[in-house]
């Protein structure tokens, strides 16, 4: 299996994101791809090949073009205001304001995101472009008729909705990836997630239409992370009515439980009738990760991959969260070799 | 002029605030309103009266119940989850996400809140409590026949909405005297705003109502906080169309350009034929405000006391901010002053 991987995202390097009160060190750090991209290596998955360079058009696809300009420009706005320090919103749109774009960099930022967690550093915008370039490129590897590749995005994307940025995500990787696959061709695409969290993002970018399945397994948004989004009983509108499936889960769940839940999952892709798969591969699922509460663990991410395999279809996998920076590489590629090993 | 003044604020000490990507220690802290206290004290502005105690009835006039109850509950159910450590919000609700109240605290704090700089500590809500009763008690005053009263006020209110906490305000102190005077058979009551920031609090909660006046000098929302209300075009709706007003000026506004637009916001008043005035009394338009950029000198105050003072009307002084802390006691007080020398 091919790994689509740029060093580009090295420059994304957070100091700290508002946490339990205080400002911690960002747990989404570069380590993280270091150490995917060098169990991708240690294990022989395949090939590790850089990203072609796609431009901004197909991000515009599914991002709105201000939201795209606002990244674009956003720290260069903010070390002229306050220096080149990490920007992090402070305040942001409450029932009964106006959703106004404001000149000051701050309010913008409030405006253009939805928490204190997500910082923009000085190579941001770099590594942004980066990973919607290493996403495209592997959707252009399933279109060329590769059985599976992997796009080792980071940062990740799937909380990013169509002009909003937080959980760690600004550009979503997935959906542009999912929306070229259709782009290319493909009548139908399903986006299947299986991050700790919900992919309020990708939601929002398809949830009216039916060209596009969103099926997410999730922590339950009452306890969880991004907690406004992700409940069972959304299922799509309008156009996208049926098209949208959310699996909440309480804290504590284990792979039993969780397969469960998969295994619906997989039968509403296959009722679908998609063409191709996107996956959104976190895998902050894990035992020990520091900032999510499920029990998977190392080994039932191969069964993972074989159960994705048996699907039978085309599929992108899109790397996601997981804070367990130790463990990421070994879960991780666990289901892309398990996959791999079944397909 | 008689100080309606408790000491059960000073349990509200929150360490610090996210500004400019950083936690710096909080610029609202007790000290303010100590300070305050000591030049009513040594002016001989007046007496200095504690507050009667009034319940939370007529605070639930105009904020929502489950918002009362949330901030009642919320520092018990921080520390179960978190510790004694100050409580912040750091995810919030996103266009396309859904309002719904989330069972955990962290989700629970997003969603009744917009912004970051607003802790809630162990004395927070005996602190909130005490300043509804403060304000209450100046209400009560003003309606015993009082030409002038001072509610010292902490934490300040008006950014609090009906439902939602921020800028350093959990309960809206000014829109609860308001509804107060209101109660106690006042027609038609007025709220005049001159912080430096808009008081958008206090729009929302009155803004369907033509009963009560509200107009506000600030900095321009597209320059200044909240961002995102506050506006020339925000005019009321329904019943309120026409009992709004506001007149947001540009950073760098010195006490000529603000006079003016304080004549035309009395003129508003004298046209609504307030029988009551409620001041919301910010004196961070001060020169030296560390986070705040009009102009305004310490003579000034005392020039707007007098301006007020022939408006002609029964006026409750409800505190406000001001972050210059030094200066702070002699700029509110120079307000007090000029308007009981020419009352
Ligand atoms: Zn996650
Ligand atoms: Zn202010």
């Amino acid at each position: 299996m091919i790994t689509v991987y740029s060093d580009d995202h090295v420059g994304h390097d957070g100091k700290a994101e508002l946490h339990d009160g205080k400002l911690v060190p960002s747990f989404e750090m570069p380590r993280r791809a270091a150490l995917v991209l060098a169990r991708v290596q240690e294990t022989g998955l395949g090939p590790v090949m850089p990203p072609k360079l796609f431009g901004l058009d197909p991000v515009r696809r599914v991002h709105a073009a201000d939201y795209v300009a606002f990244l674009e420009g956003a720290w260069d706005a903010w070390v002229a205001e306050h220096g080149p320090w990490d920007a992090l919103p402070f305040t942001w749109i409450a029932p009964g304001m106006r959703r106004v774009v404001p000149d000051h960099i701050d309010g913008k930022l409030g405006y253009y995101s939805f928490d204190a967690g997500t910082p923009i550093t000085a190579g941001t915008w770099r590594a942004v472009r980066a990973a919607a370039d290493v996403a495209l490129t592997g959707a252009e590897l399933i279109v060329r008729g590769e059985r599976g590749a992997f796009a080792l995005c980071r940062p990740p994307g799937h909380h990013a909705h169509r002009a909003c940025y937080g959980g760690y995500c600004f550009f979503n990787n997935a959906a542009i990836a999912a929306q070229a696959l259709r782009d290319a061709g493909a009548e139908r695409v399903a986006v299947l997630d299986i991050d700790c969290h919900h992919g309020n993002g990708t939601q929002d970018i398809f949830y009216d239409r039916g060209d596009v399945l969103f099926v997410s397994l999730h922590a339950d948004p009452v306890q969880e992370y991004p907690y406004f989004l992700g409940f069972a009983d959304e299922t799509g509108t309008g156009a996208g009515e049926g098209a949208n499936a959310n699996y909440p889960l309480p804290f504590g769940t284990d792979f039993a439980a969780w397969s469960e839940a998969l295994a619906h999952a997989l039968a509403r892709i296959a009722a679908f009738g998609a063409e191709a798969l996107v996956v959104s591969l976190g895998v902050d699922t894990f035992k020990g990760d520091p900032i999510s509460r499920f029990r998977l663990d190392s080994p039932d991410y191969t069964a993972i991959g074989e159960r994705l395999a048996a699907a039978g279809l085309p599929t992108l996998f899109v790397m996601e969260g997981g804070y367990a920076v130790e463990a990421i590489g070994l879960n991780a590629v666990n289901v892309l070799q398990g996959f791999r090993a079944a397909a």
